[in-house]
């Protein structure tokens, strides 16, 4: 009963032997080998087009590098006041930018809406020095709190971006759970809607530490091997990165897993919402579940050793909306769990 | 015949396989699981005191961040000339702490001396803020060109560096290599002589990946938790570096390693000082071989299909000593050269 | 009738002829000089202790390299949601201390309480990595809207500080004018109060550009030079500003200017009160006034070549406060502000 | 007999007149008002071109930004090795520029050949990610020797840079007594030979505190303003400054001043030269004179209460060329050195 976060799980076996197949051998270093080659031309036909792929080790890195690729001077990055880069990574993109700031816009379940865009984009005047200039718009996908932003909600949010010439980017630590959650292809999902860059996250979906940054314009990644590099973001054997990801494309297993994940966590908010103990917060779109559970289950669950997070930064749309005895906890699924684990919680719940 | 680099190798398959042992379960992340921990006990035992250990995922990472921990506002690292940080990982010490400077220090075969040490430290007066001020002493053990410092060298420099004030770090990259050739203990080749803080390398002698900043004093780490996380460098499953780790302390496999790569170095110099067409530039002491090789040697085996690098900045001392129809080979050894393989390249070095 | 900025005056007669006055002979460069030193010794008996003092070349520099002063890795900076530093220095402070955070703290009329601070302060729990580390609390006096914290206000907002283990930063670019509203003595102010570090500006209040940065603990300051001039903010002929300095507190003449600036803003509220087409959006404790004005009165008074601010982002605390035909004003006064031109502005106000 | 540094001077009276003349009255803050714009155009004038211009504080912060706006990831500079940059502002352009690095480039005499200038480029091979890459060209004029780079010193190197696609820059701190020295137009000895950049000293040449970056292509200047102000470099009163140019400006006082300087050093040198206790170490071509002196000489200058540099550091090409007794000395002179202090220096001296 272990759904305290996505990355407690392991590595998908099929992923860990393909990383044994590769061990034996040589190959040239620093991602020039014919499997690193192999594995960028896999992320190319994934996403339909000539793309350009960089590894790094950490999701965290993954979105700051993206938006230091991005940055100018005195710039601002405009994304969801409770996204992983503002609140989970202890400053990485306003230290490894340079100095860019994180201008945070509101709105609720962890999206926000265009309008909301825009209104903060128009805090910064063009050419008003005092304030700095907009860089770039990150969007997580799927949010924070398990939530997805729609095709069209995304192409909204680029249009608006565009307009006033700025970068997309999006924080795909869960790319894959938002994909089959929403059933589209990459492509739709990330440049036929206008999105720039992606932090392309595995490691969360069954890898060990498989993170990629993809810029859909080639052209736009320029300079970006030395921006990974003097990051102490290039792996000598960057191959072992290149093997995960191998295995993590091949026959779809990304999307099996991410479904499966998805559909674990579907099963914990049916149990979630058949129980007279709690009620769901939110309907969960990815592999995060959010229920509110009366706080006496809550002991019960931890005390038969269920992990989770009690979740302490409550979203301010529940304001007013949760009772005293209630708790609002983060249920986090993956390819691991399995439907006896999510059973057994919930039949504690009930 | 490949021997461009130690990196080129892949895992060893003691190290992959105990990786998928612990591939499967869940383990709490960002190195807070038992593996982790347990690691963290066995680095204790390596260096038989307590230490603070942090992995990170780039040997470059493992020193921008070491001297990020002990830099000052305008700060000057002291190293050599030639070492790693000056001359390859494209200024992220200077990137990642925020414009710290390296300081070169001249010295033969890859090493500099105290006298040398001291001479440069005398041109930052103290106080004096238009220099800058000394801010940390590091040297690199093996050296880039396959040299080591010996213990009462390290000392030396140590001694000078601390009656100035300044930490000591070694940059280990090859720290296992470097042990055997010496025949030390790491509490000998470290702390027992003066050094603070070690990038200590696994991945070039048969990990994946798998690096660590380990700080002999652990009260000098406190806020390293944050050097490390706002740089991007903290791992969600850092438990598979720990795995590796773990494999390779045991039955000190590491040891094991290194004394083979080293062994295979010293064979491949045999060849050379063998060959009417070879001559070795320095004596190899770990394992990196530089020898001197008639060029149309060279092109013969380049041709055979030998791997290897023409070395285009032969270090100061060799000027006036080459010929003109000599080109200075470098040879890197690892766990994975066979000894078939380094006397197939002897023999059409013969 | 400009009351567009106090930063729009040129200099007070006594200061400029004081700096003509050094303009002739030799001196020491780079804060050496006899002039410099003698204007140190100032600051002290201004202060009622020993002092650390820095001469910096803008009020941005003041806070920003106070900042970095006392950044941390990973570091937070509470301070006002509205403040200087978060809103008109276009990122200096996060570029300048290599990526420190500002987590902006709300408050009615410019201030924030010691409660909001406290509850800022506990979304970064000690050790957590992910969110970062509290570093220093900043509090702005005169505040950007023109009112001041009282000296019991400080003192509560420094108690919460330093049980939090934090450093406190006062922004005192309108230092005279709070401290003559408030009839305090600077140490009164400041150390007597729990702050450690004040950004003290001249230059708004009759000076050309003098700013200074005062550590009223000179240990804290130890790095401090080498800071500063890595900065670029080391000035050669740095006793231009000490001669500034040397006018400005000889005689009181700050106190005098500031009594001054504050006495013009109190008469122009006079007048916004008296007028029926206007009210005070709240009143002026220092040398801001914010008035509510009707449109058509705000367009004659632009016709009739007033200059002042139509303010754009009225402060939360007004929202359903104002009417649709009103617009809020930012009048700032100066040692340059006549009542004549107050008058004439308050005649056609009326 | 103050020899010591061309800032250990005041301001020229005409200069210190044209300030109080603008201390009164009011005009807009940060660089808009009529003055700035009005000096901005002398700019222009005297560059003969439409250029781009920004004050900022001091020649440290000039350089620093100047190459801040021509860096690029895992940048280079390259700079003689002997260059204030290098040596003498404590770091300010790696930390300013994000971690820029410094390639020292040897050279007799303060200057750089083309030819080593190429050597040095070809150690960053294109597209090799860890060395990093070439960012731009620094030449200082006059060298911190007292020498200056001739017209066609200038072009060749130029010439060089702009093969390799690097922008040219030039460290004018002391540009005015290069210009006189070599009599040639600001346009002739900057983007006519392929200067795109543009430190413009006017403190050391009678100015308080007077520094400008100039670009001489202003398309290139389009984010300046943003890394100006996130480096806390732009003055609010900046008119303050535009008032100090605009009289070393008007009526050619700077040529002026500087003609004044060069011959006060050239008067020194011709004391030097007929002293038999001395002798030039090398021709001054600018306003630094290098005698070696005999020491007991030196003394007896001292006692006489003559300033001036022992120097300490030597060029490399005086190795070798001195004898025991003699000592090094820097003597500068400015706008304010008297004949009577060089005679009585050289009565001394005799």
């Amino acid at each position: 009963m272990i759904f305290a976060s996505d990355n407690w799980a392991g590595a998908h076996p099929t992923i860990a032997e393909n990383l044994v197949r590769h061990a034996a051998g040589f190959a040239s270093a620093y991602g020039t080998s014919e499997l690193d080659r192999a594995v960028e031309r896999t992320f190319c036909d994934v996403f339909e087009r000539e793309v350009a792929v960089f590894f790094v080790s950490t999701g965290t890195a993954a979105n700051a590098l993206s938006m230091t690729a991005v940055a100018r001077p005195g710039g601002v990055f405009f994304a969801h006041r409770d996204t992983h880069m503002a609140v989970s990574e202890c400053g990485a993109v306003e230290h490894l930018s340079g100095g860019g700031r994180l201008a945070p816009i509101d709105g609720a379940l962890g999206r926000f809406t265009p309008q909301a865009l825009q209104a903060e984009i128009d805090r910064y005047p063009a050419a008003f020095v005092h304030s700095g200039q907009p860089a770039a718009v990150s969007i997580t996908q799927a949010t924070e709190v398990g939530t997805v932003y729609g095709a069209d909600d995304i192409a909204a949010i680029a249009r608006t971006a565009e307009r006033n010439g700025l970068p997309r980017h999006m924080d795909g630590a869960r790319f894959a759970n938002a994909l089959v959650s929403l059933d589209l292809t990459p492509a739709e999902m990330t440049w036929k809607r206008g999105v720039d860059v992606v932090s392309f996250g595995g490691t969360k979906n069954g890898c060990w530490c498989a993170e990629a940054i993809v810029f859909m314009n080639p052209d736009a990644a320029r300079d970006f091997p030395f921006i990974r590099k003097r990051a102490a973001q290039l792996f000598s054997k960057s191959r072992f990165v290149a093997a995960q990801f191998e295995a993590y494309f091949r026959d779809d297993l990304w999307l099996e897993t991410a479904r499966h994940a998805n559909a674990m966590a579907a099963r914990l908010a049916a149990h979630a919402e058949a129980s007279p103990h709690a009620r769901l917060a939110w309907r969960p779109q990815a592999n995060e579940v959010f229920p509110l559970v009366r706080r006496d289950v809550v002991e019960k669950l931890e005390e038969a050793g269920a992990i989770f997070k009690r979740w302490h930064t409550p979203p301010a749309e529940l304001a007013g909306q949760t009772q005293e005895n209630e708790v609002l906890l983060r249920l986090v699924t993956s390819f691991a769990t399995t439907p006896e684990a999510v059973d057994s919680f919930g039949a504690l719940l009930a």
